[in-house]
């Protein structure tokens, strides 16, 4: 029963290292989702609390991997943005995409009685997570563009839709129907006059999805003399906010700077802008 | 904010579909759990209540993706086992991987409590995974004797040390001293001799580990006429029994007959025969 | 100046050995053959001059690489096959297929001459080539007979095709609709009852394409007496023979048997039966 | 006999295209040409006629592939550079690295007696081939740095080496032992004071290696009229100059700029200056 006998096995296993210097984005998606949402009664078309469980997870991860410097996400699904130069794990595929999935899922099941206190969790809620690897800053910005348009079209849609089954009494299938074609103003112009919805009105978290960023809040600490002074203490913010345009990342220059985390905890007492955004 | 315009980063994104007719192995491991299970008290050198809980996840796993024909866990690892011929998610390696740890993550935590009541969780744990190819059975084989074999040494030199420790009030600098180069022979007599312990009565689940396969059980259904008959219904069991031998294999022709799990539900009035095992 | 400055663009490349255990076959093809046979006057639809050329190149590949056990070759393409332990160049698949392609056309320029005195080369021919890994025997041999099958069916309809453009007048465009939806059967009797060719006739290479192997030849050598005795000496053979039904393999175990051509050579005075076979 | 039966072993094939966006660099490297340069008596530490047959495989290479914007040679290696947008086999990894160093090996052998008309090929030359993936200009730019700093100093070694060894009656042992440790002033100095040799003097061809890129020639064409004018025609260009400071690239911005060679062609009426640089 020697240990060694049996270790060639070993050599069956490969070597998924990343490639250097990339953008890593590491994007979990819930699996099975439609069926869980119903089983477990999430308003629609949005749930404020099942978004806010999701946001609580997404800052669970950010928390513990330091190399994370943006996450971004909408309904079922969270995208995590590590640094040009995240070194964590040898940038190993597997290690990265299954250790992520892995505290996401466990931070999900552990707060879900914060969030939903009058839900029994029925059913095992599950994510898939794949990683993708972005060569420039331009394409990783389209990335989160292309996450966050389809969540405005998305939303659009669906607040359309349930306005149309809830409010005005319409079957699902005539919804559908009503609104196959349509472009945004007719949306907008739906809403509106049929049910007296601005869309502009909605909330943020459902229009823009949420944003998870590294920033610095000021606590106050007592001096070597005694006396309290404020300092800048690192904190992970959720905000709602636009990250197609070029303020939110003229706003966070070291989002795209390729520093890390680490690095940037140095230089933490600088205080971080947020007016363009909506916190939570 | 037209979605197309930034259609193409899926571009980016890689088919990672593994070798067809191959044994799918994805073993998951505890990250950091020297010190998540410091932080909860479990005891050494073995922790019932915890391995009885990943057996629990593990079990879940199983239920959840028909494609997996056995399970092998010891410690905080757990490898499972999909048919050669599994289809599920066309073999893509990081489905097949983040959804299995997200699933055992996700049960692992919801079922806490209930085989750790008096225990509050205080950390959220994590696992990651790994996929693993191999071309042939005799190497799959070989894969599941090299984790058994592990199972052994680590258990026997655990329960020395621990004895050491524990029972002989020996610091565990001295014990690993004591250890250090002892063979199982000389283990087997320093239990015996100095602490009264026959290594072999030790309980399986400590010495074996855990295997997850399917079987059936007798279940009393109603016949047509309203009489009651007996039926072979397909389970999942846990067994704590020697897979290193053919014996095992040799009693359940049909793990590597490469059949997947769906085709195997229409023979399911075969009973299975366990005498070799001992179920939980 | 200094080297190492620059030295970290070596962590971009990738380790790209493939899965041990497994049968490595590299299939090469020529690049723009269309045009290349047309520039140089090859007939139709063999030309056995260009054939003979891609064999005598095919030989110097399985020559230089030890670990090949089987080659097969038709038209502008061949298949390597390398054993199933293979350790040359750690199994890099870069490495295997760039060699073994850059060998190949190395072999098929300097040979040219000899096949084809009268034609000058007049382009530079090129080939493509790919790793394809298969995990069993079986998956090899049906990998092979997909190979053949394709040798025949092609062979049979460019028989008749050329049969009706050269001796039948037809136009090109006419003949590919004559053979549209026709059958192995129909051909047989199109080229029999118009033309008076029996296709079982037609020489083995076109019909089976080649194969190339090792095995050994008698060679007389001096024992320490000074007397004259027989000796096998291995020596690669190119045949063209049936590769899909049992009997080639039957003759020939120990292509399958996994041992590598080095193995092989201390047994290297048995002598090796190829009366199932045409040999060149 | 059925072709379809076997189609199957496609599904064994991977899919291998490398990551859009990112330069492509294909090495390609003399196989086992220490023996190589001995059989054929290649001049040392150079042979110029060897040298140029490298340059003009590399441009019969990059005539043939339209998106190699740059090729770098030293001693028995090449490097060829894709545009960072290069659409070329789908960006298949296979395809690029096997179909260049074929055609590469391809142009070797034909021209072979151009080059060394007094040397007939005696053995096959074959190269292997690796794909390396680059994100940044930046990076791709340390990879040439890298390979002209690694040309720089072997042949400031070599010409040492061969001074003391073929000039100075020196054992290869003991010229290896005076140069152990010493810098490039000490071989500086040693070439002049013992040799005479002034290295600054030695031929740009060896102490650079070779680029081979696209630029414009004049020629004389008729325009409607009858008159002639001058016309800019594309050409590929063998310099032997710096690549390591800016000034090339500077000169040059159109090889970083990431547009394709085929679009370049529609501006091709600008001419390349090429002060910088020597030219063949």
């Amino acid at each position: 029963m020697a240990k060694s006998r049996y270790e060639y096995v070993r050599d069956f296993e490969r070597d998924d290292r990343l490639l250097p210097s990339t953008w890593l984005v590491v994007r979990i998606d819930g699996q099975g989702f439609t069926r869980f949402t119903a089983k477990h009664g999430f308003a629609k078309p949005n749930d404020l609390r099942a978004l806010q469980l999701m946001n609580r997870a997404a800052v669970a991860v950010v928390e513990a991997m330091q190399e994370i410097v943006l996450a971004y996400g909408q309904s079922d699904e969270y995208s995590f943005v590590f640094a040009k130069d995240a070194k964590a794990f040898e940038r190993r595929e597997s290690k990265l995409s299954t250790l992520l999935v892995s505290k996401f899922t466990s931070a999900y099941v552990f707060h879900w009685a914060e969030f939903l206190p009058q839900t029994p969790l029925q059913a095992l809620p599950s994510f898939d997570a794949r990683v993708v690897v972005y060569p420039s800053d331009r394409i990783l910005r389209d990335y989160l563009c292309w996450r966050q348009a389809d969540c405005h079209i998305n939303n659009m849609y669906n607040t359309c839709f349930w306005a149309l089954v809830d409010k005005g009494g319409v079957s699902q299938k005539d919804a559908e129907r009503r609104l196959k074609g349509t472009l945004a103003k007719d949306k907008n112009e739906l809403l509106f006059s049929e049910f007296g919805i601005n869309y502009n009105d909605e909330p943020e978290i459902f229009k823009k999805g949420s944003v998870v960023v590294r920033g610095t809040a000021p606590v106050d600490v007592a001096d070597p003399s005694g006396a309290v002074v404020q300092r800048q203490k690192p904190v992970v913010q959720t905000l709602h906010c636009d990250i197609i345009r070029d303020a939110f990342w003229d706003a966070r220059p070291e989002i795209l700077g390729g520093k890390s985390a680490r690095d940037r905890d140095r230089d933490r007492d600088k205080p971080r802008p947020a007016a363009d955004c909506h916190r939570q």
